[in-house]
């Protein structure tokens, strides 16, 4: 039963609680994240983007001349491609593209807008290894989520080339917390909350405005991006984000598809291994990729 | 391309602006919406339900053991089964199953209860009929999506059985207007304004109160209802509608997706023979209806 699945994840959670130093806590997303390893059957390779040290994943079957740019969440301030190897490259084999997950540089050591740069840095290493901005999707969870947008409002803004389309999953785009769910749903959000989230921001800040369009694109006019698909669960304190970013695309004439999963928490997907609901959602952003690359 | 073929749409509604009178109205809606008429090969047969006029459709290859009910929009005071012939036969085709369109009473000669009346007593037509409520679908655009709401709360608060799932195309869900796109998008949208509504909600309401859930479900307590697929163009007043019913339903841990199409004007399905966009919104709710009909 789906209920009894992610109360499963609950209990993991809370057998490996939230240490306090950063450095405990790095480790830890990356264990609990990982807990189930991958899938035997995925390649991987690694390389290099500007001193950033990033991943290739290519599953059987998949096109690799398409390709899945992937930011993984973790505040800003941890995460890694070992946290979200899984999800990265399910959602690659789902979508049958190649996926290029980034290990863009964290806060606090390196505040924003390093790990914007580093985003946009990846996209270019994209398009010069030869892959047409049509055939690139991008995509992240919580912080990745939020990175997706500034990039793609970034490059609107610069006249270049945007993404064929993006995949948000618990996107954390308000760094002021504004929310009603981030009160409405503390009680059943196992992961995510305020006072969590403002030693966040406030690292990833470094006294830059929380309301500047690149950290909380909830705040940045948004006309002109491609189709964008969010999916968040209904026990999440960034629930809000995720409706009022879908309700604000779509305002501005942007493709906008918005899925509420009931009962999932933050970032689901990562424990899909145990967890239907995450491999249906993967699924169903697979088929949402897949059907907006170019052929 | 799709600017030109909403652009076509507009350029129809223009040809034929909406008269004063009542009857004119009804009158003017139901020439406006069929214009492009029927496809041939569609089955259609009346019926009566309780002292209203249905009509069940039929397109080849569909599954006649499952059912879409349908409810059409029109304020609670217009559309009719001829209004929205060709948008509910072409749902059935695109979902594979039978549709039965109710021609329930409107106001102001039937205010509040009569309408949401009516849609219970066709569902339990079908109930009475032998079709299992998991395999009954319910939708509606702008009123019949309201409609399709209350029905499923007031069904809810009896106990009595749910349909498996639910399609409401540019639902109107809040009778005091108070969603900020309704003055917002007033001068892009080419049908729906604050002034007409106000007219239609006092002729169903009748003196009611319009924050009655059973007349404006954002009001509603709305868990436990069945997913639920909100499809709305970016171009309607009616916008917030659909973006505020979504988050609180997914708030109350309802499967739901929303979907916001770019440019599209109010329930676009209405002119899918002329519109592309109107076709893959169809075919889009059709595979989410199909999805969630037993088998």
């Amino acid at each position: 039963m789906p209920g009894s699945e992610i109360d499963g994840v609950r209990a993991l959670l809370t057998s490996l609680p939230r240490p306090d130093s950063l450095a405990e806590r790095r480790e830890r997303l990356d264990a609990v994240a990982s807990v189930d390893g991958v899938a035997p059957d995925i390649g991987f390779e690694t390389v290099e983007i500007g001193g950033c040290r990033a991943e290739w994943s290519l599953a059987p079957g998949s096109d690799a001349g398409k390709v899945l740019l992937f930011f993984h969440g973790g505040g800003y301030c941890s995460g890694s491609i070992r946290s979200h190897r899984a999800m990265v490259s399910e959602i690659g084999r789902a979508a049958k593209v190649r996926t290029l997950a980034l290990g863009y540089r964290l806060a606090p050591e390196n505040p924003f807008p390093a790990a914007l740069d580093d985003t946009t840095a990846a996209f270019e290493f994209l398009l010069n290894d030869g892959y047409p901005a049509t055939r690139i999707a991008v995509g992240g969870d919580s912080a990745g989520g939020g990175l997706s947008l500034a990039l793609m409002v970034r490059l609107r803004d610069s006249g270049r080339p945007l993404p064929a389309c993006a995949w948000l999953v618990s996107p954390w785009v308000d760094l002021e917390m504004t929310g009603a769910s981030m009160d409405g749903k503390a009680a059943i959000d196992p992961l995510i909350h305020r006072d969590y989230l403002e030693q966040l921001a406030d690292n990833y800040l470094a006294g830059h405005d929380p309301r500047d369009p690149l950290v909380s694109p909830l705040c940045a006019e948004l006309a002109g991006l491609p189709p964008i698909l969010v999916q968040v669960g209904s026990a999440e304190t960034l629930l809000d984000d995720a409706v009022r970013i879908a309700g604000r695309l779509g305002a501005a004439d942007v493709a906008t598809r918005l899925e509420v999963w009931p009962h999932m928490i933050h970032a689901w997907h990562l424990w899909s291994a145990r967890l239907s609901a995450g491999r249906a959602a993967t699924a169903s952003a697979g088929a949402f990729v897949a059907g907006h690359l170019a052929g």
